[in-house]
């Protein structure tokens, strides 16, 4: 097993990766990793780390890095040496079995589409977003891969969801939803009503529309959605949590009893955040893509790092790819019979 | 001031849309109101609550209710007696000055469209709710009434929001900006592109691109997006907020030290959930429909009826539906000119 890191990835490169992959090692004695960033900062933190001379851990020089500022499809082009297109690279050779991230998603998703092209059958790749909810968690896909979907688009995201939750929640037959702004049949936009109609003819265990509300209360396991409405949940629930706690600080620092009450209370607060935590998560996967990309928040912790590193490896030994290019095989097939079927009649 | 009220209207109707009444007679004691729901049934609470002699309440009687789980355009259909339609023929025979109803947002949607019309010059209504943010409060439209919408919907729903926002944050330039999936102006998806330019052209304050979770920090006054993101936003934003309820409450039940800190820190979440209070707010109004109409929680109190009448009779002093008439009317001359310019280029 050997996987590329991006360095220079997430608000605090390279000091934080390298930590986590510190924790890394430590788990997974045997995996062989590449890191990819700027040599000398990275010399530096293996250093500090104490993995210097730790045989499974070779450094990539990357020359530049793409900051959360750029612009996706410009660092792709002007920023042809940047740490993210060198891990994409090295995974396009064959050099590497996955690929980690804590950096820009949409440089990551760029660099691997022009790059690693999608698997065979797969039209566009989707962000696995891991989210909770009151029962566990559940995936969000698209998280932001595709601001732009079509019906297939959404078929296809349900039988890569479907697999990949089979792995992550070891189910053999996770119930799959679309998300809507109703719960029955008929209710949605014209892109999920079509999608709707396609998706229950799937052989998946699709649980129709389901409301941006009822999804919190575990309503499905895979939520499906086009990239610009699955990022706007992704998105407004951080934002939310955050402003959540914003106002629980006023609240709690109205008065002396109260500020005294909030100190005893830490664990408790502690505990809330967890619930929403990403860094036990790790990372998102880009699935439908020709090659193991997992994308960490950008925010993420060494926790983070390791869980998202865990995520890739696990990945490989699923031979999740090889799954779900069979999955889309077989589904394209179904709908050439059915089209054919249709047109005979 | 002649408000027709939906007495059938919301999950604990007629008794508690009847004890806001007897809240909003106290307030506004020379304002008019026409109960609109199974006449029986709301006599019987006017008794309840001592209203049956109030010379400034009549009844209309409806024999039927659109229920919560009732198709909207099957309810508008098949219930021609129902109390949201007759509300909506009170106002369209201008027996009413505005009305009320905490009931079922699509039917009322779909009654109003059909029966009421959109103002001069406007293409669709657009759903305003108002929503908590760290530094106040933003309107979010479309919140659900248009699922699908073109650039100009858009583009009226700013025009409108705009103007609303002016009447309800009382700001004479409030912020607009356009949710989005990405801070930077090209970003987002076709109809977010096409409408940021657009956009950038209407003679308002508008902010650019607002992405979901910078919202909650208070970007903008005026959120404008599509029926169907705009409504993952508002459920997602309330789905949350239940389930950190549960989180919390689990988190609290852990150890009697811990249940017995829960207790006394009851104005605590008392205050906090005041964040996202529903109640005071009253309701949605319907921006763009020939008449003002304004669409409650369907969970309401009897608060959240008397504010719902506050704005409903705030929205007709205001004069709201006509400056929304003089503003479309002016960004489709605007239109017109621009177009003819270009042509003529």
């Amino acid at each position: 097993m050997k996987i590329a890191v991006d360095a220079m990835g997430g608000d605090y490169a390279p000091g934080v990766v390298i930590e986590g992959l510190a924790l890394t090692v430590q788990e997974y004695p045997d995996y062989d990793f590449v890191l990819v960033g700027h040599s000398d900062k990275v010399r530096f933190y293996l250093e500090k780390y104490g993995l210097a001379d730790n045989p499974h851990i070779s450094v990539v020089h990357a020359e530049s890095v793409c900051e959360m500022s750029d612009l996706s499809a410009v660092a792709l082009r002007s920023k042809k040496d940047s740490s993210i297109t060198v891990c994409v690279k090295l995974l396009k050779e064959g050099k590497v079995d996955a690929m980690v991230t804590p950096g820009h998603t949409g440089a990551t998703v760029a660099a691997t589409k022009v790059l690693l092209r999608t698997l065979p059958g797969v039209d566009r790749p989707a962000l696995a977003a891991n989210m909770p909810s009151q029962t566990g968690r559940f995936l969000l896909m698209d998280a932001g891969a595709n601001p732009d979907c079509t019906v297939l688009n959404l078929e296809q995201f349900a039988i890569m969801g479907e697999i990949y939750a089979q792995y992550l929640f070891k189910k053999d037959n996770p119930s799959i939803g679309l998300l809507s702004v109703g719960g029955e049949d008929v209710k949605g936009c014209e892109l999920t009503k079509e999608a709707f109609k396609c998706m229950e003819r799937l052989p998946i265990n699709f649980v129709g529309n389901v409301e941006a509300d009822t999804i919190f209360e575990g309503r499905a396991d895979v939520l499906i959605s086009d990239g610009f409405a699955g990022n706007v949940l992704l998105k407004g629930a951080e934002g939310l949590a955050k402003s959540t706690f914003v106002w629980l600080k006023r609240v709690l620092s109205k008065n002396a009893l109260r500020i005294i009450w909030a100190m005893l209370a830490q664990n408790v607060f502690r505990e809330l955040k967890a619930f929403g935590d990403a860094d036990s998560v790790g990372g998102a996967p880009l699935l439908g893509i020709n090659g193991i990309c997992i994308i960490g928040h950008g925010s993420s912790n060494p926790k983070a790092v390791l869980n998202a590193i865990r995520v890739a490896a696990e990945c490989v030994h699923f031979k999740l790819n090889e799954k779900i290019v069979s999955g889309i095989a077989a589904a394209n097939e179904a709908n050439r019979k059915r089209t054919a079927e249709e047109t005979g009649k």
